[in-house]
């Protein structure tokens, strides 16, 4: 049987064309002024975007696709969910409607295999509470699946990245290396059996916000979810749009059994590089080993919630998280801005 | 120079998946029941959905991509948004949101192709006075471009596909024949300045709703964009959707200049093909010439509303209309459901 991984040259969120690249780009395009409705403006492709509609209630919008990263099509739709859905979750909202974009080869696919894709998104999006409303299909070469997802969030309680204060403690929900093990399956070199732990964790909900009580959700200073830029891109961007340093310790950063092996390994992806540039002259690497580097830099597909938290609060907002990440860590800390904008200790 | 229709094998709204391969695969889908604001559902593709915010608002939301119908990178990025925002249009909302979808090969193509696709985005949805607030943006072998559209809408005021009555009149926006002129244009036998009514049509908003007053609006009582299903996909889903029978005299339907000698020179899409398919056992086809059969099944690109309107007013709204859809015409006519959902004239 065909394998869907074998059916596209680049998987998942390595897929996704380089932060600096986009940013080049975009500077050039004139977007007109938006409207004072939007609070978040995602122009920059990074964020979702927010937009008030009454002082109880905004809109948070975010979209998201890729081509596969696991080989089974159920499994396959329920990360791209997972990762869609992330977005929303990252800004501290609830989901409420999701649209699914997929390209898939008409004459080659079986009928069946997309089936299991849009039942797998069904079943992520019942359990996140949404509700899956439309969705536009077309014929194309390779596969690629997404959705486009709207939640709901009162105005004064958005985790935007631009919230990370000095002192904060840094939260990662889930543990790195999705790249680097995909990759690997992708060359065929390990099985999905073999990373149960990883397809596990990419078909998690980051519902984070679920699970905290109103009051602990305040205490959630900012966020955003790791995926395509890894942790350092995404930790650059919320440390840049904060204006602070963060300080994160290599040796509690939590990552999936054999990462380390399947990066030495050479299972890696066009990104490895690509975020490593993005991030290269905001960051101090002094003391970040080679393996490090690939695991800080490595693509994330669904991958963790990255919170910056009140210090004070930071035992018990992680202790209510490990009842559902398991994995869960304190792995780091926010200072006023010195230098760069990253440090690796 | 690279052309952009070259660069891909299916152009625009023609890659879509067919209308009957979509439902074989929904139906086997399980879907779980949707939230009670769910207002109108869009699971099976073919509609905006309507999710109930308040009493005085809902969203309207709907996603549209495809492959490049023109060469000039701005006038595709044009297409592309008139293209997703009518689908808003066509449910009488407003925009306000828009999201990118945008997969290009980032090898080959040129940054300023980019820059001119968005920059053309931008300007489409400022006419429309939405905000472009994010999107996502992969490398991959073809280039597809396209929106995920958010407008609001009074719960009491939507245009739906349902609401055709007996009695009413057919008014159609655009002239049709945009898929055999850019199949046509791909295959390099025209340029874009042979064919600029059609690229100006396809260009143009669909933003019936704001020309008529709150008053007029109500008189419109169904509704439904024309676009890859063509005037028979589309008209049927219509005439199932309100259990109606649409009569459509022929003579009166608008086509944009030598469509039929396009037609008659064979340029086709696989999607004339299928959408005949689709529509076959429901239509009486018995006065269609052969041309014509090819008119009503051609795949529409940002193409027209197909508007059921009171008898009594649809000549003042057409009047209206007619100052910025200079081909607007009354088509035809809807009776109670017999024997046939269509019925040529």
């Amino acid at each position: 049987m065909t394998k869907l991984t074998q059916t596209v040259q680049k998987g998942g969120c390595a897929a996704k064309v380089a932060a600096s690249e986009l940013h080049q780009i975009l500077e050039k395009v004139t977007f007109p002024k938006a409207h004072p409705e939007l609070m978040i403006d995602g122009r920059f492709f990074d964020d979702a975007a927010v937009y008030k509609v009454t002082e109880e209630l905004a809109l948070v919008q975010t979209l998201d696709f890729f081509t596969p990263v696991v080989d089974t099509p159920k499994i396959f739709g329920k990360v791209a969910a997972a990762n869609a859905l992330s977005d929303v979750y990252a800004m501290g909202a609830s989901v409420k409607t999701a649209m699914v974009i997929l390209a898939y080869p008409n004459a080659t696919f079986e009928k069946q295999w997309v089936v299991d894709m849009l039942q797998g998104i069904s079943e992520v999006v019942l359990e996140a509470k949404g509700n899956v409303v439309g969705g536009h299909t077309i014929d194309d070469d390779t596969l690629k699946l997404g959705l486009s997802v709207t939640g709901f969030i009162h105005p004064n309680k958005i985790w935007s990245n631009q919230n990370a204060k000095p002192g904060d403690l840094l939260i990662l929900t889930k543990p790195l290396g999705t790249g680097t093990h995909t990759a690997a399956l992708k060359r065929q070199q390990v099985t999905e059996e073999d990373i149960v732990d990883v397809i596990g964790s990419m078909t998690q909900l980051n519902n984070v916000s679920e699970i905290l009580s109103d009051t602990e959700k305040d205490f959630v200073h900012a966020a955003t979810d790791i995926t395509g830029f890894g942790l350092i891109g995404h930790g650059l961007n919320l440390a840049k749009a904060s204006n602070c340093s963060l300080n994160i310790e290599l040796e509690k950063v939590p990552f999936f059994k054999n990462t380390f092996q399947s990066l030495e390994n050479g299972f890696l992806t066009k990104a490895h590089r690509s975020n490593k540039d993005y991030a290269l002259g905001f960051t101090d690497w002094s003391r970040v080993s080679r393996l490090q580097e690939l695991l800080v830099c490595d693509p994330q597909t669904s991958g963790g919630l990255l919170l910056a938290v009140d210090p004070a609060q930071a035992g018990a907002l992680l202790n209510r998280m490990t009842s559902k990440f398991s994995a869960a860590a304190i792995i780091g800390n926010v200072t006023p801005y010195f230098e760069k904008y990253l440090k690796f200790e």
